[in-house]
């Protein structure tokens, strides 16, 4: 078998559901589909009127079945996980017309049954983006060519993906061959393909980041979408995994400004950035003895626009490197030291 | 729930079955079961006259039955993992008087249908140790009471589980309170109880482990079995979540004389003692910051008995800390300095 039909691969164009949704903050993955893939995004499907319209074409199940749609995916998150019983109908009829049904619910789609009748009919797959493909082999730790940059953290959730993305698009924009590679279930909707490392059995942590970036060309690189933070009390040994099998040549940390506690583990405090490069570095050297800090991402959301110039010079003082927010700045200082 | 209600829980007096097997290599859990734990064995159960005889009473199952034995301990190991014809009436049997059938295969026992119906007629329980309990939690990373001692080591499979269980027996011979807490299946046999860590799902790992040592008494003793290696290409990332769970105030370095790369990856080389020493306690700090190394254990069984001393004492010197082959010295060294 191919190693790279171990990573789960969706099928576009997409049909983005949103159900009855009307909160921005519920349809992350919608909006970020929007932000980021709108070249994947063929149209839209709401329920209610009052849903969010997130700008993409309304399509009918029948509309999006002529458009090509290959997937409906679910662009909302749920509250408990489980399916509402008003969208079952929309979604059986997609399946029943060869659509794939792509969600990152807690519930497994295929343990629905009227939903696994409907895609066998139809000839869809229920693709449960939460769930590691089978047959993933344990880290072999050998250097594949092609070259590699991760996002790390001093937590989680303040903004590796996002850089990663940027990131991706910046280079492309410089000329660089370059991809995304998701390791989360957000990601992996936004890039089509990916393994969601975090549910990965713990022997194979390092051997599904291997397969995540496989071999390519010399000068390709590889952008990949970091999870948890080196320093995490409860996700360090995923972040440890991940870092040993995407062998980076680069890596860019990301943190929040102002965050101060690791978020939910109040007890503990953050790293500084300076410890992230270090033990990144001491780490990652065992399966890339060339790994390097690029530089810092930080997300300034939280301060004014007149505070965030100080901030970042701070920082880019502090630790010889540039500092950059990538929504309002781009990543280009990031790339220059490419 | 009771958290320790998620450990798996085996239920002894053990019958230990040894099917036809001949070759001691093979039956390494059934030795370890006698050499470790001749107490939880009431017998052994063999299917032929030239099978291994491990020194315990030969038990039917009736006979079994009637010594009050809990549960059928399958004690080699099979190649291919797949349960022989040959021997499934015999298990079928006890499973039907009731005895829980125990086993590490690739194969779950589940699976097997006869097994199935005949432990339902019995109401005994089908025990996989490789498979890890549902509903572990994420670490949290908060302190718990008790002591707690890890084994760590420079690679895989030189002694980590031998050096634990020595400790565990020395520390009560001298009056303390410990206990071995299991993290591999061959471990989970011989403790009666444990979770096979390297099975948990990635984002659980260090709260699987902080499960394994639970709040104690202050001054008892958590005998922690390691896994993997900090420096493993493949498994860093387990012993990272395990280091992390466990909290361990103190911890023993194992190594193999002679061993100079990394079993099965050859192209990586050993770490040092002194580089895994620096490594763990730098990981380690994060959740027990009095974190400290006990001394070295060494598996000589390579070496003739002559250079052995020798060997052992330029480590001993080289890092300023006892260094003992846990088999032949006993860990009396170690323990001193607890």
């Amino acid at each position: 078998m191919n190693p790279s039909m171990q990573k789960l691969t969706l099928r576009p164009p997409y049909l983005v559901f949103l159900g009855e949704e009307h909160r921005v903050t519920y349809a992350k993955t919608g909006k970020g589909l929007v932000d980021w893939r709108a070249d994947l995004c063929a149209g839209q499907l709401r329920l209610a009127d009052s849903a969010i319209d997130l700008g993409l074409e309304d399509m009918s199940v029948a509309e999006a079945v002529d458009a090509g749609v290959g997937s409906l995916v679910i662009g909302t998150a749920l509250i408990g996980g489980a399916l509402p019983e008003s969208w079952l109908e929309t979604l059986c009829e997609a399946a029943r017309q060869g659509m794939d049904i792509v969600a990152g619910l807690h519930t497994r789609l295929s343990s629905i049954k009227q939903l696994q009748i409907a895609a066998e009919e139809g000839g869809a797959r229920l693709v449960d983006v939460r769930v590691p493909p089978e047959g993933i082999p344990v880290g072999t730790g050998m250097k594949r060519s092609g070259m590699r940059l991760l996002t790390v953290g001093t937590d989680c959730a303040l903004g590796k993906k996002y850089t990663a993305l940027q990131l991706e698009k910046d280079l492309r924009d410089r000329g660089y061959a370059a991809d995304f590679r998701a390791s989360g279930q957000t990601g992996i909707m936004l890039a089509g393909c990916g393994i969601p490392i975090d549910c990965v059995v713990a022997d194979f942590i390092s051997g599904a980041a291997e397969l995540l970036s496989p071999a390519n060309e010399a000068d390709h690189w590889d952008v990949i979408e970091g999870q948890g933070g080196i320093f995490h009390p409860g996700y360090a040994a995923v972040s440890h995994g991940l870092l040993l099998g995407s062998q980076p040549d680069a890596f860019v940390v990301c943190h929040a400004a102002g965050r101060t506690q690791i978020e939910g583990w109040d007890h503990f405090s953050l790293p500084t950035i300076g410890e992230v490069i270090e033990r990144t570095v001491a780490i990652g050297r065992l399966t890339n003895p060339n790994i390097r800090c690029l530089g810092i991402s930080v997300n300034t959301s939280s301060l004014e626009e007149r505070d965030r110039w100080g901030y970042q010079q701070a920082l880019a003082d502090k630790y010889q490197l540039p500092c950059v927010d990538p929504v309002r700045d781009g990543t280009g200082a990031l790339i220059a030291r490419i």
